[in-house]
């Protein structure tokens, strides 16, 4: 029976199968812990078998990081529709739908963990991840040539949702919607701190608040600790330099 | 010449040499782009008797890494005396000065490069820097029991910083004083953020700010732009929960 079935695979069809064995055996345990015969029993099929479709350990390795990097990437992708604030939303939601599924094979990954990373190819695919998240947040605020501060902008807090992410999976002790929207407080906050040294920064940061709803998240900060502050600006009003705490 | 150096040299005081050597090389060029004959060049002996001292490239490497990890572990000591704000900036300045100083040695072990990272004992010394870092963090707040939001909050921007750094070598286009106060800033603003989701990180929000001048780093975050803001607010005098863009 399980030859009939092998039988039946076509090659990408069975390289397919196994990465999505790898990944899904990935995302219970740290990749280091995953031998190919795990792989192999998990997909009905022998050692050997699996070798013949990936020469060796780290290739199906590769291959499935691949794939997940792909996965991630189209995921980060966002209709430039709507407001801003709800547009980041979105995105931070699927972004960690999938930490939450890749879990401890996305820990491995971004902390170095000896099985995947430090390796050229893994290097590179997490940069390539990265530089689509920092194309796209380029394209919703409408930027075409980002000063360099604007550029240390995105890229500072594209790390600070990766780190947040990674932390949160170290025991989920809060929970990842409250993080979600967190990050997306997080990005109006650092980009005001930035807009206060930067006159460009703070013209896009003007910009993009014109499309925002008074009550969007980016302006919204007050809402849940019900502190009466001066948050309800008509958008744009003002230049958004100021970070109060208060 | 040389060799009369050389035996006048104890093997601890050889050992501390080629550390020396090898950190100031790696302060200038990539990790991996420096071999052990660079290093036996630079300090003016035979590769062999460099092999002598360390018994591999990678041994060598893990000596320069642990004194360097030790180095910025001391750089991050600060006392607990004066406005919060003022010792989180001396601390970043003394940050900048070790990144600045260690370059693309920094940027290699923390981007996961080939010679360095991804190894057992480089992480293990990275996450004690790390650990450091968040433990001097607890001491200046007063926290002995953090809650898992203040855990994530402190951890989260040590991460910003480290991440604002890589960046920063990257090019060198933004002055690095005016990434370290915006790094204090940026404290303030994701500390505020937080606090508007949890009591306990508030309460100690207030208490820090309580020992903060009014136009301390922490409160003036429009002293650049000449905005007129609402920031200067009696220190502690209102819940710090509100981050505010207007």
């Amino acid at each position: 029976m399980t030859t009939g079935v092998r039988r039946r695979m076509g090659v990408e069809q069975r390289r397919e199968q196994l990465i999505a064995v790898a990944l899904d055996l990935f995302g219970h345990r740290p990749p280091d812990t995953v031998s190919v015969d795990d792989i192999a029993t998990a997909a009905g099929i022998s050692r050997p078998l699996v070798y013949h479709y990936f020469p060796c350990k780290q290739s199906l390795y590769e291959a499935a990081l691949r794939h997940a990097a792909d996965e991630l990437t189209a995921r980060l992708a966002e209709p430039c529709e709507g407001p801003p604030g709800g547009r980041l939303s979105r995105v931070l939601r699927r972004f960690f739908d999938f930490v939450e599924a890749h879990g401890p094979g996305f820990a491995a990954l971004l902390r170095g963990g000896p099985a995947m990373a430090g390796t050229g190819p893994s290097c590179a695919m997490i940069d390539g991840v990265r530089q689509a998240a920092y194309g796209h947040l380029l394209t919703h605020l409408g930027v075409r040539e980002p000063s360099p501060r604007l550029e240390l902008l995105l890229r500072s807090w594209i790390s600070l949702a990766e780190s947040t992410a990674l932390l949160w999976l170290d025991g989920r002790h809060v929970p990842r919607a409250e993080l979600e929207r967190q990050l997306v407080h997080a990005f109006a906050a650092l980009f005001a701190v930035s807009a206060a040294y930067d006159e460009g920064t703070a013209a896009v940061l003007v910009r993009v608040l014109g499309d925002e709803p008074v009550d969007g998240p980016f302006v919204r900060f007050t809402a849940r600790s019900g502190v009466p502050g001066p948050a309800r600006l008509p958008a744009g009003a003002a230049q958004p330099s100021a970070v109060v705490i208060g």
